[in-house]
């Protein structure tokens, strides 16, 4: 399980604020709460911050960085700020593996940012949306991950750098979609020998919800039930880990000891 | 969902104890429980209490049956035990529904107790194995959950009525067993339309395991995930109740509401 820690994420005023006033503290305290909660992987979104959005990423970046050698992950809806930020975070970090997050399968998008993963060696996700926006149903979600792990492939990607993230919706504002992203999970992870990765942004799932975390923690061990092997999470609810670590106990992923949760942070170097 | 309160059982020592003693107070209060936790069927199992199982069990039924006119599910492996219950509770409580659980494929199981379910009205809970003992692997148990189905439905049982239980096994002393449970579960309801109940004992899963509470909550997401829609759960565990409630709007079974939670107590006339 790749866990990808959404904390820095400029949508939070705190990581907002610390971006426009270059406040490395703010940053890297959350960055080492969401490293000491197991993140894999750090997400880094610019959010709604004031300045230079190119600058705003490289700063952020170098700012992680400082305190961690993990992935980072480039998280921007923008296709054309990603190909401005990637080579220059590419450039100031040569030794870090970056992840642009995220591609769709419109082929305006997929002709910008499959060919830029491929020339700067990163991971790339994929939405399982295209032109005509975010699907109502599994089978589209399937036809679009199928489309963009083709691409993805034929670009010369490795498999392994491929995620597909088959988006959900908000349970308060689109009830009875959300089955929907687990049944494109399934269905993609069956027809696929190697499968590509797997990932959603768990918090989307309950935006603006009441009991969000008993939402996102239920609705990542069902997603991992189908496939599901990351995801881009708060690595700080410890109910939420705890959740995850003893799903893939039960999905035989890992072998059950009495201190699970334990054998699982050293396994990680976290205890 | 339907919900079998699972604390009438003579494995715990209290419950034990108050079949021997015939103390009404300590069943009627755990009953109660059950049934503020949302229970609508009461499981009734004599475990190891000492005296006549059948007088037992008819005593233990009376005594629930006075603050609940609920369901009430007749638990034992013995066949011949069940064949002598059956008709006493029936007679006892002729106006209760009664399940009988349980039965499984093995042919002279189910010759006793298919017919017995089928002239007295009753449910039948058949687990996924037969002669040969607990199978390892997904595919045997389906192939025991239909002929038990198949047995079921030419003896009369309407579809309704009839539980499939594909057997949990502890995550402590068989790892990587419990995901063939789940999957007999997706399968079964694949291929029969409509599908039967299925049912697990939920807390089989985490027996003799610390963290057992975070272990049955997070199994019965995935199985409910799966298909399940009946599960023999502690309903006083207030963490399980909710992952379940919450697990129901996910998988688009409710409506969400912010307040949730409130609103599935007040539908089952709880709140």
């Amino acid at each position: 399980m790749i866990i990808f820690g959404e904390r820095i994420n400029g949508m939070y005023r705190d990581v907002r604020t610390a971006i426009t006033d270059r406040d490395k503290t703010v940053i890297q305290t959350l960055t080492r709460e969401q490293l000491a909660g197991g993140a894999d992987v750090m997400d880094l979104n610019i959010g709604p911050s004031k300045g230079d959005p190119v600058e705003n990423f490289v700063w952020l970046a170098q700012t992680v960085h400082e305190v961690t050698d993990k992935p980072l992950s480039i998280d921007s809806a923008k296709a054309d700020l990603l190909v401005k930020v990637v080579p220059r975070v590419r450039e100031a970090l040569p030794d870090t593996k970056l992840v642009i997050n995220s591609c769709t399968a419109a082929p305006d998008y997929m002709a910008k940012l499959v060919p830029l993963a491929a020339a700067n060696g990163t991971a790339i996700i994929g939405l399982t949306m295209d032109q005509e926006g975010v699907p109502g149903n599994a089978e589209k979600r399937v036809e679009c991950g199928a489309a963009f792990l083709m691409g993805a492939l034929e670009a010369g990607i490795p498999i392994e750098d491929v995620f597909i993230d088959p988006i959900i919706l908000p349970v308060n504002a689109a009830p009875k979609q959300q089955i929907h992203s687990i049944e494109a999970i399934r269905q993609l992870a069956m027809v696929n020998d190697p499968p590509p990765q797997f990932i959603i942004g768990l918090s989307n799932v309950s935006t603006k919800c009441l009991l969000n975390r008993l939402i996102n923690r239920t609705y990542l061990v069902m997603a991992l039930a189908a496939g599901l092997n990351a995801a881009i999470i708060d690595a700080a609810d410890v109910d939420l880990v705890e959740a995850l670590i003893c799903a893939e106990i039960l999905l035989g992923k890992s072998l059950y000891s009495d201190e699970f949760v334990k054998a699982w942070k050293m396994q990680k170097g976290l205890a």
